[in-house]
């Protein structure tokens, strides 16, 4: 196969559609990573460069602020739904919504001005879609965290046109409760653990979340089983049972804080921290932030899935979720972007980049 | 390999070791149940029939009562625990405890005793370790149950040469809590099929069971989760969790009662029937079985394990269980059967079985 080609001259849905027929499941990357830095090489007015399969392009118009434009350009897994399809007011297809349409403006905007009231870092990344060792974006803030430095970041992920700021955190324990084996026949020999996970069910069941309001959004918070387990056999009292639970936290608390609440809600159980990732505050208080919001309709709404805009909070940048399509169809086969959803998002985004004439 | 062999004329321990040596995993049962049929079939006080591995040896000397003496000839699998090894109390060896010490006492009343003060039914079968469909008792009750009628029967399995009676019944159901699933982080947009449980395992934990007395026998019952299941995702709040469980119930209640019991204790959720097997009722009131256990020592204990002497119950044949082995060391890999209670459970059946001099 010859090397995929882009076009950044042409429409953004056009391009939309060439970057979804460029396949770039996690780890195969090489192929769009190759097209999107040849096309941003003979761009003179960006800096641009390469780190395995991650690119940075940057403008250096010594402006006094500085933004990021990032995007992953991987997806999950081929499902029966490439190639890209159109018709009058959609485009299907791997990639389409989970972030092509997104990868698709930046590109535009990189490509077509050449002059911008704030300095720009461009930012495509490899393997968001998986576990997050591999993240080119995590990989980046670590070797080059000078790349990224700026006042505001902008990922642009799907969030159907609207902004949305900072992220929930989240933090995975298992519960445990523990008894002692014994025939079932002579149940009164043993102590049934699964029975002893009542109580932690019971505290789950009567949880209220907090609901904290940070910059004006609210986040609404979660604590949830996601697993149980436990079970010998069909005769057999058991002796471990493990509740898996999953606990969503507001921006204004750290993971360690988060942890400390959840051994606290679960005091006199075994509590094992399985993972967590910290949640990133809103920042929309920041002179660009509050910009940004103004200049694409005013509106903001709390980000509840954790996104990789935590990464930039963890480096001090407000950052928030802005792009093209609907985020509940990500990683659905049936995924699509809205033809003028794309085109309106590139419009605001060169609207809020624009020098005053 | 020759035919296996048994001599019924030698000391009972020998008789059980040569038993073990004969292996005899289930559906593996041929060699062992064509020694055992060959060495009763030489015997004229008895009438000896093979039904595919189970055989049946009756006595017939025209007397008011009749017993049944049963025994199974197989053992759950090989666990590194071949040939027999014999110390000074102890035979150790695969099915030397389940139940090969039992077959050998009742191979050698079958073969010893020509005349009895009531007639014997000695019944050997396969298939007991596995499903019950399989199980030569089974089969046989519902092919030739005219072969199993008696006043009385006596199942040869490990009880520590002390009777025990009845037996419990046992049903398992699956308890289903359902939900609606949502991302966790959104938690509030479904429902959580895994808090629904709390109130469930709730239930069980606060469950009193009873402990009827029947025929001087206190049975203790019992209600435990064995199983708990539920999950779909680290995200997602689960829409289905199921609590598996188990129901022991003592033999005042038919298995119709003891499901209509569970289904008021679950009232409110669904409860699906997974698998039943009545309870056996005691009996000791009749005739025979009284005389039995004032012959082996006076006392008999209820049973709570489920076991073959249900089958029985189900024919209305008052059943025990009655043999030489711990029931605890069934099924472990380090079984064994001491030698002494081997001799004495023979000794006693036969005082049981003579006539007055």
């Amino acid at each position: 196969m010859p090397p995929a080609t882009l076009d950044l001259s042409q429409d953004v849905v056009a391009l939309t559609e060439d970057l979804v027929n460029i396949e770039s499941v996690s780890g195969d990357e090489q192929s769009i990573a190759d097209a999107v830095e040849t096309a941003l090489r003979v761009l003179h007015h960006l800096e641009v460069q390469r780190f395995g399969h991650t690119v940075v392009a940057r403008t250096d118009q010594g402006r006094d602020e500085r933004v990021v434009i990032a995007g992953h350009l991987d997806t999950v897994p081929v499902n029966d739904n490439l190639p890209a399809r159109r018709d009058e007011s959609r485009l299907h297809g791997l990639g389409a919504c989970d972030m092509k349409g997104g990868v698709a403006v930046a590109l535009r905007l990189a490509a077509t001005m050449p002059v911008t009231n704030r300095d720009v870092t461009y930012l495509f990344y490899d393997c968001e879609e998986v576990e997050a060792e591999r993240n080119g974006l995590q990989l980046l803030s670590r070797s080059r965290p000078d790349l990224l430095q700026a006042d505001f970041a902008i990922l642009m992920e799907p969030s159907d046109g609207v902004v949305e700021a900072g992220c929930q955190g989240t933090l995975r324990v298992d519960v445990i409760t523990r008894g002692r084996r014994a025939h079932s026949a002579r149940s009164w020999t043993g102590v049934n653990a699964i029975h002893g996970a009542a109580e932690v069910l019971a505290r789950l069941d009567a949880y209220e979340p907090r609901r904290p309001v940070i910059d004006g959004l609210e986040y609404h918070e979660g604590l949830n089983a996601v697993f149980i387990s436990g079970g010998v056999a069909g005769n057999v009292l058991p002796d471990v049972c493990t509740v898996s639970v999953n606990h969503r936290f507001a921006p204004d608390r750290s993971v360690d804080e988060a942890h400390r609440h959840v051994r606290e809600v679960f005091d006199g159980y075994d509590v094992e921290l399985s993972d967590a990732a910290p949640a990133a505050m809103p920042g929309l208080s920041v002179p660009a932030a509050a910009a940004f919001v103004e200049a694409v309709g005013g509106t903001a709404n709390p980000k509840f899935g954790w996104t990789d805009v935590a990464r930039f909070s963890g480096l001090g940048i407000p950052a928030v979720n802005f792009g093209p399509g609907d985020p509940h169809l990500a990683h659905r086969q049936d995924e699509f972007v809205p033809l003028e959803q794309v085109r309106t998002v590139e419009r605001q985004l060169r609207g809020w980049l624009e020098t005053d004439a």
